[in-house]
C-alpha cells in the first residue's frame, strides 16, 4: 500500500506543468458590453492536432474520499478543457510523464468557479466531481484516429480527503 | 413604444435557427470512464472561420426585468458558445437577419444546466445573467480582423419578465 495522495488547492502556478487554470482572478483583459462584462481572454492553451474543437457535455457520478486511483489516461492528439457548470469544487488528478508511463500522481482540489484545461498528452484521472449533478462542459478534440491511452497501475493509489 | 418582448422557455427546436442548445437531455452518445460518466458528444456547431478556438471567461453584471434592449450585435467571423458556470437560468436574446439588419428580436430563458452556442453571424443581445456571479465560459473565435458588428435600435425594445 502506497502513501495516500493528499489533494492540494488548485493554483495556476502549481498546475502549470499539466495545464491551465481558467478563473476570474486579477484584472480582466477587456471590459465589454458597455461596461457590463469583464472578459478574461483566451485563457486555455488549446491544441487539437489534426482534428477540430468540439463542445460536449459530461455528466459524471459524484465520488467520495478516500478514492482509489487505479488508472490514468491521456489524449495524445489533443487538449481537454473541463468547465464545471455548477459553482462547486472538483478533484483533478494528473501525473507527469516518466518515459512513456505516468510518474507519481498529484491531486488538486479546485475552487468553485475554476475550470481547467489539460494540455495535450497530459496523464490524468477521470472526471471526478465531488457533488451532484456532476455536470461539465468539455472542450476537446473531435477527429479520427486513436486519441486515448490508458495506464493501469499495478498497485492502485489512494487519494485521501483534503486536510481540514 | 413597442410591445414588450416576453421570453419563452429555451428549447433546441425553437432555438435551432439561431444556434444550439447544449444540455443533458435524452440518452448520452457514449458512456465512458468505466460507466461513471455520460458523454453528450460534440453538441455545438462551431465555426471560427480563419481564426481558431479559444476559451475565455466572462463575468457579467446581473440584470433585472423589465430590460431595455437598445442594441444587438453579431460576429460575422465566428460562432460563440456561452456556458454558464453556475446552475441557473440566463436570458438569451437573438434576432433573425433581415437584409443585413436585425429583424424582430426574440428572448429565451434557459433552464439551469443549459448552455448555448450562437451560430456564426447570429444577431444577439449581450450576455444577460439574471443572478450573481454571472460567470460564464465562452468558446469563440480568436483571430485577426473585425468580428463585431453592432446594431442600435432607433426605438429600444422592452423585455418583460417571464409569465408566472
Amino acid at each position: 500500500m502506497t502513501t495516500p495522495i493528499v489533494p492540494e488547492l488548485m493554483s495556476a502556478q502549481a498546475f502549470a506543468p499539466f495545464g491551465d487554470v481558467l478563473e476570474v482572478a486579477g484584472a480582466p483583459d477587456k471590459i465589454i458590453n458597455q461596461g457590463l462584462c469583464r472578459r478574461y481572454h483566451d485563457r486555455a492553451k488549446l491544441d487539437f492536432g489534426d482534428g477540430r474543437a468540439g463542445v460536449s457535455l459530461f455528466q459524471a457520478q459524484r465520488r467520495e474520499f478516500p478514492l482509489m486511483l487505479d488508472m490514468v489516461e491521456r489524449h495524445p492528439q489533443g487538449s481537454q478543457a473541463f468547465i464545471p457548470m455548477t459553482l462547486v469544487s472538483f478533484l483533478v488528478v494528473v501525473a507527469p510523464d516518466a518515459g512513456g508511463v505516468p510518474g507519481q500522481p498529484l491531486a488538486f482540489l479546485t475552487d468553485p468557479g475554476q475550470a481547467i484545461n489539460l494540455h495535450k498528452g497530459t496523464w490524468h484521472g477521470v472526471l471526478t466531481p465531488l457533488s451532484e449533478p456532476g455536470l461539465f462542459a468539455v472542450v476537446d478534440r473531435i477527429g479520427m484516429g486513436a486519441n486515448l491511452e490508458e495506464h493501469w497501475f499495478d498497485t492502485p493509489y489512494v487519494i485521501a480527503g483534503p486536510p481540514d
